[in-house]
Order: structure tokens, then C-alpha cells, then sequence
């Protein structure tokens, strides 16, 4: 620890410390409650469960608000005022100030309220999805949206951020809405574009080979060697199968990707599992005697999601990677793609094809879906439309945007967890993911000499290092902004995400 | 619930109610880290567990030792004590006003001491299992027996109980050793007596049966079947697999039982299916409306292991069972067992043989194992023994008592994992479960009529329903010794264990 501090300062700093670490302690105990809840709970025990992940997160948030904490944070906020703002213990004071200052604006009430309606939510969501019957989830989410308004005024007031910044600002601390329109507004030109291009380019893939049969048993056991070959680190997490993919830290050891299989889809668990071992990678990557604090915490979902991405897409969907891997996917699955060449395979699994469901969409039409949701949730918050009307919403968006129809609400308006959860401003936070990984990955190659030529022999370590070293190791020391600044040279823009795509898939469809 | 308390007490016996529940929301959730600490925690996560867990179990033992709480319930203690004991209200205050003064007794530093050192513990006895190496473990186990002695003393002191009753009393309330001694001894004459009968019988079993090739997928489905056919609800709860079964309650409608498959040993899984299975419908049989109060809490550990065994061994071992069973079980396993006949088979899982492993021991000599545990521990506990002797006083006893000599340590006095959890004074309530399992069983014969009938045609109903009216739903409102003799009608002995032994394995092994 850099020492900044006088004797006194350092006790009222190691306090202050102790106190985050207990209520981390506590979150992840609700986070493992919630984990289980995710991965086979019995049908009937989801009442008891919702009580005891509720009373847990109500205790978090009754550490994370006390006065007697906040006082402290306050006086130490004043004596780190002219440190170095990224140094650890500054970070550690200013960014916990900040999250101090931000729970403390939202009544226990409130909270607990949230999490009640948000837990029933997703029950809702589960049956109304199944049902294919929207009118199953819309008062959970009306109550749902009114909370969240309710939160995000509670957090906005007095502030110059409008209440869906507010919310957006827990999951991308710092950004603007303006900002990230124009961002969004240079990447949808060029991407539209590229995607009509695609759909009338002279070479097309052929993607039935993907839908051949691949048992699940053989995919659970290829999805975990890959995983362990990239770098994520199975001493000290898990790799598990549930509805909805996630990863999760229960703690500094215990990181925890889920993911799903479908027998005749091979995509959806591989790609599913690279995109959470990159999520995993980057808990595992940060530094461990700060967990539970600032310099061990991840930056934003956005940053986060540019670990996922980088690893699904820029490498997994490489032709260096399938270089290397394609001959041993045929001996895991075989006899299933034995006739499947290198390029056939390659063009495959970088099939672009306008679609229904976000999380089967390929990584350039991706963003589209990701842009409706974000003006969709902002009108919501914003009292544009009201929840009633968002079914039809939806569906005008995907006909104008996508050129397709959603035949049914499980399929369109139903389709995401997210909303149910409470997870408003969350969205936006995949398309910056998508553009920070490009950036990154850019950056990376630039500084790695033979990047290419190591992932067609399999050696992922100088990429992994060079990822935990730039971005892992730095915990929330700096936002996402002055980080990408600070590893690439260069603000965060849609230049090297069209450029990637363009330079791979123009030739990949005859469009050269 | 019954009233029998005005409007103030009613007040506050709901108050004491509320606080007892929300005791019990803690306590599952730190059970429910515990289950998942043994269903795959990744290596390197046993750390931040162990502080997650002690964390919870700390604050479990603040809210039942709060004097806040204890007046209250020492206030009421003095409402009911002219009512019916056994009544749902009065039995509530007197069994917290119990669990309040012990848990009282003991010191907030040493409840923390024990958990980490018992967390500890068992990590220390694991690897020393695999290292067959006692010294490993000897320093952890001494600090346990230091601890379980101040906690004995603790419980004890001012009472007419020893230090070892009051340790005995944590798993068999209002146990006392002399009691449990003599009926004991009543037990190991005459059990003694059969074993050698059986040893040098004309008839012996052919095990190598059961040691045939039995798929693990095969059992694991297998075993879910015929555990849902004797009862137990999946949809309140579910079956997963660990190194230790064991069965735990983490809601009133999630009740979950572990066990662990062997390819080559067919009992092993499937009788610990039953025996976890009769765990867990005896916590599925509880009033859920009571939930985390003693109405709704099971009488002990001696009751509960009796729910086990009954299913497991009355009934999974019975000839009638296999009536019904053996078929499917050819289906199960196809070709493994095609040639097995029903009278080679129930001989086969009636095998009696003394070994080394408790665990996988018979319903006969398991007991001998039992009191060897029983009379160790004691000793241990009296200081008669320290835990340095221990290797070598096990190693006697199996010799005296059973013929046999331990060939190391990971099959001696390191075979169970029950010291190193502090579970001293547990063992002995396995046999109180065996005796009362047959006492139990032969009341039901008595009173259902066509039980056999029932069991040769797979009708679990009428038993199960026995089970839950009599001894489930009464629930902790009477202490084990008092439901025994309620239900059927005298007092626990050794006579129906052995009477159900003789019968079954007499003609059997050629002894009539």
C-alpha cells in the first residue's frame, strides 16, 4: 500500500477498509444465495430464497450507508484531496466516497422494495416468457420502471445528470448520455452498411454446419478445456449451467462462469463460455489483497464486457484460433464435422444475419439490438412510453431497424432477464464493451509483436498478461475513459470496432 | 395455533417468533455456504469460505444469545409453565427458553474459536485421510477436544450433567449416559452372539453381486427414482453428490440431500439414496408453518437417523422391497445383474461381515463400530485418553471388538470426518436411530395392517403417512423418549433391534 497517510489517517483508512470488506463479505454471500438460486433450486423453495437474499442485500446496504462509515470516508475524502487521484489509497477514498454518497441517496425502503419487486420480477418474466403472454410481467415491471425512476430522481437530485443517467451511472460510473449517443450514432451508419453489404455479398456461409449434432456431455468437456487453455484459472473458479449465462465472484478465489448447451447449436455454448471465461478472467486478473475494495474492483460492466468480447470475438472467432483448435474440435465431436474444412468452419462461426435474439446475434447486427434497448429503456424512465406500450414499441424498432418482425412477445419484448432484474441503464453497457474490446485488442496487437501467429499455436499467456497488466491490475483507479485513454492512446470511439469488422468480414463475403 | 396466551403474551410470544425465525433465515443461509463448500467449491475458495461462514454463524449466535430476546422468553417461560408441555405454543417457549440458556453458556470467543477451527479441521482431516498421515490432523484435533471440553464445562457447569452429557445433549436433548450405556450393553450381547452365528453359518450371501459394473449415470438415476417413489418431494428438494453424505435443511422447501456413487459397489449409492431420502422426508414431514420453531424442528439426532434407517434398511432391505424393485433395478443396469435371481440378491444386500468402515458397514455390526466412536470419545472428552493415544486405542478396540486390524490410519481412526467438524457426542445417536428405527417399524407393522403387501406392490403412502402423523409432525414437542413410548407404547430397548435382526437374518444365513 502506498502510504500517504499520517499515523491517524492510516487507522481511520484501515477502519474504513475493514468496514467495505465486511459488507463485500456479506454481498457475496448474497451473490452465492443467488448463484444457487440460478443453478437448480426446487421449484417451490423461491419464496424462502427471495427472503433470504433480501434480509442479506438489506444488510449490505445498511453497512454501505452507515453514518459512522460515512463520516469517516468524508474526513478521509478531505485529507486525499491533493494526492494523486489513481494512486490506490486515494482511489480507495474517492471511489468508495462516491459509492457511499450514492447508496446513501437511495431510503431503505427503497432498496428493499426493489429488491422484493425485482426478485418476484424475474419469477414473472420466467412464466410470462414461458407462457408467451406479456401481460403476465406487466405489473411486475410498472412496479419494477417506478422504483427505478423512483431511484434514479433519488440519485439525480441536485446533480446536473438526468435520472436515466443516474442510472446508467451505476453500471458505467461517469458516462454521459450525450456522449454515448454520438458514439452509438457514428458506430450505426457504418454498421448498417456493412451488415446490408453482407446480406447481398457473393459469398455466403454455410452455418448448418454448427447445427449438426454435438452432445452435450462432449461440449461440456471441449467449453472447459478451452476455457482452462485461455487462461481462466478452474483452482480458483468454476465453470456450471443455468438458463441465463453469467459469472459471478463469491470470492478473491471463487469466480464462477455459467453458461448453457444446445445439442444442435454449437456457437451458443462455446462462444457462451469463451465470452464468461473473458468475464472471469478479468476477477481472476485483478489483485487479490484488494478485494472488496476499489484498486481490486473492476472498472465498469463496460470494461468488464470488453473482457468477455475480446476473448469471444476478436480471438475465438479468429482464423488463427481455429487454426489451432479446429482439428481438435473434430476429435471431441466426432464424427460430426469431420468433412469441415478450415475456411468453411471459419466463415461458419463469423455468420452475420440479421436475428431475433440478442444473445444469439452475431457481433455486428449485436449492436442493433442493443441500441433499441437503450432509447426503448431511456423513453421508459423518461415517461416517453409508458410499459403498456412496449410490446408494440419493440416490434416497430426490430422491423425498422432489423427489417424483421418478432412473431411472438417470448420472442421479442420478453426475450432479455434484464428488465425484470431491475437492470435499467445495464444495455448500453454491451455495445461499449464492444467497442472497448476492439480498441484494446488493437492496442494489444500493436504492443505484442506475433499476436496472431501465438493464437494459431495456442499461447494465449502474453495476451492474457497483457490484458491483467494494463487493465486487470488497475481496479477502478481510473474510469473507464482515462483507462482506455491511458492503454490505447486514444478516447473510446466506433473507428477500430468497424475497422475490425471490416477487415475480416469484407473478405470473408466476396466485398473485396 | 393454539391460544392459550392473552393479547400481551400472545404479542410477545409472536415477537420471540419473529426473532427465532429470522435466526433460522441466517442459519440456512450459512448452511446453504456449507453445502455449497461441498459440492465443488473450487480448491483454492476454502479461506474466504471458512470467513463467510464463521461470519454468519457468529451473527446466528448474537441473535439467539441477545438478552433482549432471552427476557422475553424468560417472561413467557413463567406464562406457560402450568399449561400442557406438549402443547404447539408452550413447547415453542420451552425448547427456545432450552437452546437460549445453552447457547447462553457458551462464550461469544469460543463459539468463534470452534468455527475456525472446526472449518480448519476438516480441511487438516481431509488432507491427512489422503496423506494417511494422523499427525497431520493431530494438532486441529487437539484444539477441537480443547474447545468441546470448555464447551462442556460451560453447558455443564452447575448442573447434574458431565462435561461429555452436556456435549451428548447438543444432538440428543435430555440424553444421559447412564441410560444410554446400559441399553447399549443390552445391545452388544446378544448382537455380538449373532454376528459369530452368521460368521460360521452354513448359508453365506454372494457379494460380488453388488460389485459388478453399475454405470455412475445409470445409478444417479436410479437412485432419484426410487427415492421419489418412497416419498421424497424434488420438487422441495433435490440430490446432488459430495465425499460425505449428508442431508440439510435450507428453507422449508428446500431440503437437500447428498450421497456418492461408486461404479463397482452398488449399495453404497443406492442405500445412501434411501438413508439420505429418510432424512429428508422426515424435514419435508415437518409442519412448514412452523418453520424454524421447535413445533416445526425435528426431536434429534437419534429421531432423525431413525427416519434414515427405517427406509434404508426396513424397508430397502427387505425382501418385499426387492419384490417390487429387482426388475427395474435388471432395466437400470442391463446386463450387469440379468442373471441375478431375487433370492441371491436380498441375500447379497443382507450381507453381514465385520469391516473396517463404518460407512460401508452392515446393519449389524455397524452398531459395534458405534460403540467403539461412543466409549473413544467419552474417553477423550474424561481425559481418560489424549488425542495422541487415539490411533492406537482405536486400533485396539477394532481388534477386540471386531477382529480386525485398521492396515492405516485413513481406514482407522481417521475414517470419519465427525471429530474434525467438533461433532463430539454425535455418534452414539446413530444406534439410538437403529433401535428406534426397528421399535418404530414394528409399531407401524402393528398398525397398518398389509405393510409387506404394501411394499412388494411399491405403495410407500400408508408407511410414509404413519411416519409423518406420528413422529414427523409432533415435531420438537416432545423429547425422543417421550414420542418413543407415545407411539409405541414403551419405553426405547434393544429388543426390537435384535428381534427385526434375528428374524430377518436367521433363516437367511441357515441358522433355523
Amino acid at each position: 500500500m502506498t502510504t500517504i497517510l499520517n499515523e491517524a489517517d492510516q487507522t481511520l483508512f484501515d477502519s474504513v477498509c475493514d468496514d467495505a470488506r465486511e459488507a463485500m463479505l456479506l454481498q457475496t454471500i448474497a451473490d452465492t444465495m443467488e448463484w444457487d438460486g440460478q443453478t437448480g433450486l426446487p421449484t417451490k423453495a423461491g419464496d424462502y430464497r427471495a427472503d433470504q437474499v433480501s434480509m442479506l442485500r438489506g444488510e449490505v446496504h445498511a453497512k454501505r450507508t452507515a453514518s459512522s462509515y460515512g463520516d469517516r470516508l468524508i474526513q478521509l475524502a478531505e485529507t486525499v484531496k491533493d494526492a494523486d487521484p489513481h494512486s490506490d489509497v486515494a482511489a480507495t477514498v474517492i471511489e468508495l466516497h462516491r459509492d457511499y454518497d450514492r447508496n446513501r441517496r437511495l431510503p431503505a425502503d427503497l432498496v428493499r422494495a426493489t429488491s422484493m419487486a425485482t426478485v418476484r420480477g424475474q419469477q414473472k418474466w420466467e412464466a410470462a416468457r414461458k407462457a408467451d403472454d406479456f401481460s403476465l410481467f406487466r405489473d411486475s415491471l410498472i412496479d419494477i420502471v417506478k422504483l427505478k425512476r423512483e431511484a434514479g430522481d433519488c440519485i439525480s437530485d441536485g446533480t446536473d445528470r438526468s435520472c436515466y443517467e443516474a442510472l446508467l451511472d451505476e453500471y458505467e460510473p461517469g458516462a454521459r448520455v450525450d456522449q454515448l449517443q454520438a458514439t452509438f450514432d457514428s458506430l450505426r451508419g457504418p454498421l448498417v452498411e456493412l451488415i446490408a453489404a453482407i446480406k447481398d455479398a457473393p459469398k455466403q456461409s454455410d452455418v448448418s454446419i454448427l447445427q449438426r449434432s454435438f452432445p452435450i456431455d462432449a461440449q461440456r468437456e471441449f467449453s472447459k478445456k478451452v476455457s482452462a487453455a485461455i487462461g481462466f484459472d478452474f483452482q480458483r473458479g468454476r465453470l456450471d449451467e443455468t438458463s441465463h449465462p453469467f459469472c459471478t465472484t463469491l470470492g478473491p478465489n471463487d469466480i464462477r462462469i455459467l453458461t448453457r448447451f444446445e445439442q444442435h447449436w454449437l456457437p451458443g455454448g462455446l462462444f457462451g463460455t469463451l465470452h464468461e471465461a473473458g468475464h472471469g478472467m478479468y476477477e481472476q486478473g485483478l489483485r487479490a489483497d484488494w478485494f472488496g475494495l476499489p484498486p481490486g474492483s473492476y472498472v465498469s460492466l463496460g470494461m468488464h464486457e470488453s473482457q468477455s468480447r475480446l476473448w469471444e470475438n476478436q480471438v475465438g472467432r479468429s482464423r488463427e484460433f481455429w487454426t489451432w483448435l479446429l482439428d481438435d474440435a473434430k476429435a471431441a465431436f466426432e464424427p460430426s464435422i469431420d468433412d469441415v474444412g478450415l475456411d468453411s468452419f471459419y466463415h461458419a462461426v463469423n455468420t452475420i444475419r440479421p436475428s431475433l435474439i440478442r444473445v444469439e446475434a452475431d457481433e455486428a447486427t449485436y449492436n442493433l439490438h442493443i441500441l433499441i434497448r437503450f432509447d426503448l429503456e431511456r423513453q421508459l424512465i423518461e415517461r416517453h412510453i409508458e410499459v403498456a406500450d412496449l410490446p408494440d414499441a419493440w416490434n416497430a424498432r426490430y422491423e425498422s431497424d432489423l427489417g424483421i418482425t418478432p412473431p411472438s412477445d417470448a420472442d421479442g419484448v420478453l426475450q432479455d432477464v434484464h428488465w425484470s432484474a431491475g437492470l435499467i441503464g445495464y444495455f448500453p453497457t454491451y455495445t461499449l464493451g464492444n467497442l472497448a474490446s476492439a480498441q484494446l485488442y488493437e492496442a494489444a496487437e500493436q504492443s505484442i509483436g506475433d499476436l496472431p501467429d501465438q493464437i494459431s499455436r495456442g499461447d494465449f499467456g502474453p495476451l492474457a498478461d497483457w490484458l491483467r497488466t494494463n487493465v486487470h491490475e488497475s481496479g477502478r483507479c481510473y474510469s473507464s475513459d482515462q483507462l482506455i485513454k491511458k492503454v490505447t492512446g486514444k478516447p473510446l470511439s466506433a473507428k477500430p470496432l468497424m475497422n475490425y469488422l471490416t477487415l475480416k468480414l469484407s473478405p470473408l463475403y466476396g466485398l473485396v
